[in-house]
């Protein structure tokens, strides 16, 4: 069994894909949070001021994603062929994008402003967003692509999480395929490692 | 042979590398290129909403990242392992993280705050990534990651690109490990496709 460590702060965020899909795949690993407090003392020895990061025999990398991918590969969770690879990454970096929009509504400190960002949000950008996801978990079996389980699936529900803590709003229960999809994986988690 | 369509608009921008990928593997392609006026009608037929697209045999993905990996794995600019592949992805991510920072100086319009942007991009945004890269490039025999060259390489090179159109200023020609990795690619795709 290689040594795998997980950096992250002490909360869910982006560091949560990564966790689930250690285990998931049962994969045993160190899981370190830092606290506020300590991440100055850590940032400047980190590749690009960033966390998470995946440790493994020693070797580091940085970038949610990128760790989410490899991890992906180990446990089964990565596509059966290349063109199922692309449409899982496009998904994922489609939810990035998603994610990013997101940040003026979460960085804006005067109220009215605050609200009318949420406003948009909710009428414009979710969904615009949703609505196509649920085209594609329609045409994916009740995934978001290659017609099965895959990581992209798990950043989506650890991504509906996020939305739900930052808008105060669950946004995702009103379209039937991502609601169902987020249960789907809460109980297949559930199953194994509750 | 594939039937293969690159669509995107009438520039380089996020378009531009996976045609440079595309010729680096002598991989013929339809390259259709968009007016602004047309864009409108054909916005609604995307995923969601973006270019480029790429299609192969009536099959259609977006995302430039996404597309640029899976073209990398037909042209042989991969990484060996998948140690390598999560080095190579994470460097995508962090110089997409870095193009993001350009945008709220792109997107400034009152000339005095956008020149205080800039002064900022110079004197410490292009210097953290910079120094960072340039580590990397010793690291690892004048390459971004990996040991060789890799679709990251062409990532970099066409962001220098970017970066250079969008402040006015070359800022890759001070940082040696870079720039010879920039004039390294040119020549390659000169000598191949020149």
């Amino acid at each position: 069994m290689p040594d795998i460590k997980v950096t992250y702060f002490n909360g869910r965020g982006l560091g949560e894909l990564i966790r689930y899909l250690l285990k998931y795949g049962d994969i045993d690993f160190e899981d370190i949070r830092i606290e506020m407090d300590n991440w100055p003392a850590l940032k400047a020895s980190t590749p690009f001021g960033q966390l998470p990061l995946y440790e493994e025999n020693g070797k580091v990398a940085s970038q949610s994603l990128a760790i989410a991918r490899y991890i992906a590969k180990k446990v089964n969770l990565a596509g059966d062929d290349e063109w199922q690879n692309l449409e899982i990454d496009a998904l994922a970096d489609t939810l990035t994008d998603f994610r990013l929009k997101l940040y003026p509504f979460y960085h804006e400190s005067d109220p009215e402003k605050k609200e009318a960002l949420k406003q948009t949000l909710l009428s414009e950008t979710v969904p615009y967003y949703f609505e196509r996801f649920e085209k594609n978990i329609t045409k994916n079996n009740g995934y978001l692509a290659a017609n099965k389980l895959t990581w992209v699936d798990f950043f989506f529900a650890t991504s509906l999480d996020s939305l739900t803590r930052i808008l105060g709003v669950n946004v995702g229960e009103k379209y039937e395929g991502s609601s169902k999809l987020k249960k789907k994986l809460r109980n297949y988690l559930q199953l194994r490692h509750g």
